[in-house]
């Protein structure tokens, strides 16, 4: 396996996905054990996070310490030497002669592939504004192979933000690429699955369909989002489509269904919800650790 | 001994606080032989710091990595997910799954024992708003062990702040545990000690007496406070305040006593103090290390 | 050799220096050797950035992390202490007790000594507002050295803000301690190197010349400057020079030299040089770590 660095999911096939998915599993299983791990002992990853985002970060940073190697970086904009004006570029080149491998999350649509260009060590986009996110797309089929079983054959619903949710996209894009799964996208009108997604399932003949309320028969995964604030140019739209669409006791109990969630949540669910056996939003957001893990063993291996 | 999280000095017994203190004892040995200990190889403790305090933060990093161990953590609110709606309990629930312990400082009264409600590995209370900040009350005891020889018995002022100062409080309590203390306190009349600390010592039997100027005959054990400015809603009120009980060669110099202080002052003390040998406010600061790093070994050996 | 801190590179003579330069190569080989090394194996170093320069800290800590030590900090003023009032020897005085290290960056001139002054640790100047930046002096050094092979009797130009250039001053300096070098200083009328500089390199009979656009006749090293927004009180005066001295293919095609920076640059080094063998400026970055290196350890083993 040949990857040199991890930009867009769109860039790797079935074969790599599976690949880091095993891997992961071994991955957890050196977490569970508890020992102190030197696969990563004297390297550094630099975390360059030009937009806030401790959960990614910290999750990057956890990966990397279990693996007995070090992190630096920083975790805002204001104090770097962007603000005297140095370009991405330059940025880049100086960090690979630091780091061994960089994760980078930046606001802009492209960064992370910009940076590659430059970098002389492996890059990981943790981020490029609303464009990708490869590292959730790949946690989140993780956690649909260990708590659903498989991934070929699943039947999963998207239900919420699903014009401006990323996580969304990247992740029927990375469905696509496996055998009879079926998907739902449940949202409001004016934040339905946008042309382009609908676009790409078709051209991979992946079944779907669209519904505008919650309805889970038959459905394998439910997969949440976050109805975000920040992604309204109108507030009143905001105010009238959040919580249309929050998960409540009777859309799930006594389904056999797991639910999913990419985190942070703000009411979308019911916190009742938790603790039920299906509720595995947490459970997803630790799997991120052994994801992390594995994607920086197999890039650094490269 | 039985301890899963640390949120309050008044969840502990006499007994607790002596084993404490002699694992700290260990720990500062550990420290002065300067090798490198692995005792925490392979560990993260999460540093999660809602409010600024570089002094606390400083010291448990110091803390962990003194042990071989690792830290991840944020610094300041902004950053974080709470800025997206997150709750307490979620952000916890996330950092469980990332760390083996957790040092939480936040603004509000109660923070760290909802914390401790959701998290899966131990809590630390670093400070949460005016109410408790353990570990300060725990190094304070030690700095008394260690440079008075004895804690049962001692004759201790506290000078300056005694309504808002929260360690003074937090440290009255853990010495009502003791045998034969004597507590002065000396402040101006709008600074007083409040009447619940008053209360707590008398159900305890512990001797105090109230003052309104420095006087220290008989005194083993000064513990100044600063009067901080961001506790008084009146600019006035601290103004007229600030200076007035301020420490100088005169109050100390030629008395058998150590000068204790939570740091970081401002005027309080007269410099020229800091020559003289009963000054121990930065040994105590240094004896911080030692003890945070007893509590991190015993919680994470639970 | 004895050096108990870092402060100024005017506190070190020749054979110190080259003692750092020859310790550099050895950190350097260590690096290029890609293995784990343990030798700050349980030895903390203090960042204190008072002021943002994320390149800098970050090569500290890489420096710190590369050699097995650990590294806590700050990288703001605003989460720290000083906002409660406390004084510089205050917080030096604490963290002595935390680090076995410090690495100080503050926007006062004066603060880096006056900080060794109150600590009990080496204490490392990361840059002293326009005052001194001694690494930086010593990372150039040593590019000279590895890149031309030799530092006595080099032809060194440079180019733009000579005026407001820390590591201009600092590096002309420390190069009149070499035999034979040849300075040629190339910067417009309001950006001319001060007259205290020139008195420097007089008294140390080193040769100098001024010119007023570029000439790279017999250059062996070409040392670009950025002219700094913030070192203008009157931004029509930054609008009018930016720019001016820009270095271009023209310059230094077919020339047998090297091309120094001390980066970020903004647009005084035309793109298309950057590909040119002659352009060493992200060598010289890289170089900024095994010169830390040194230092660290030529520091610790006092």
């Amino acid at each position: 396996m040949k990857l040199n660095h991890l930009i867009s999911i769109k860039d790797i096939g079935k074969k790599e996905v599976l690949k880091i998915l095993e891997e992961s599993e071994k991955m957890e299983n050196l977490l569970h054990s508890k020992k102190a791990v030197k696969i990563m002992d004297g390297k550094i990853l630099a975390t360059l996070f030009y937009e806030p985002s401790t959960r990614t970060r910290l999750s990057f940073e956890t990966a990397m310490k279990r693996l007995g190697g070090a992190v630096i970086g920083f975790t805002d904009i204001k104090n770097t030497s962007v603000m005297k004006g140095e370009t991405l570029g330059d940025t880049i080149r100086v960090i690979s002669d630091y780091a061994d491998i960089i994760a980078i999350r930046h606001p802009y649509e492209g960064s992370a592939r910009l940076a590659s260009e430059y970098a002389t060590v492996p890059i990981i986009n943790a981020g490029d504004g609303s464009n990708q996110h490869p590292t959730q797309t790949l946690l989140d089929l993780y956690t649909i192979k260990r708590e659903v079983g498989k991934i070929d054959g699943i039947n999963i619903a998207f239900i919420g933000d699903l014009k401006y949710g990323r996580t969304v996209h990247s992740l029927c894009h990375a469905l696509s690429l496996f055998n009879n799964i079926k998907i739902t996208f449940i949202s409001p009108e004016e934040l339905r699955i946008p042309k382009e997604i609908i676009s790409d399932l078709e051209k991979n003949n992946t079944e779907f369909c669209e519904k505008g309320h919650i309805d889970l028969k038959g459905i394998d995964v439910v997969y949440m989002t976050r109805i975000q604030k920040e992604r309204f140019p109108d507030l009143n739209e905001y105010q009238r489509v959040r919580g249309t669409y929050k998960l409540t006791l009777k859309h799930v109990e006594n389904k056999n269904l797991i639910i999913m969630h990419p985190l942070p949540r703000v009411d979308e669910i019911d916190p009742r919800v938790d603790n039920l056996p299906q509720a595995k939003y947490f459970k997803q957001s630790f799997y991120g650790v052994p994801v992390r893990m594995a994607i920086l063993k197999i890039l650094l291996e490269n």
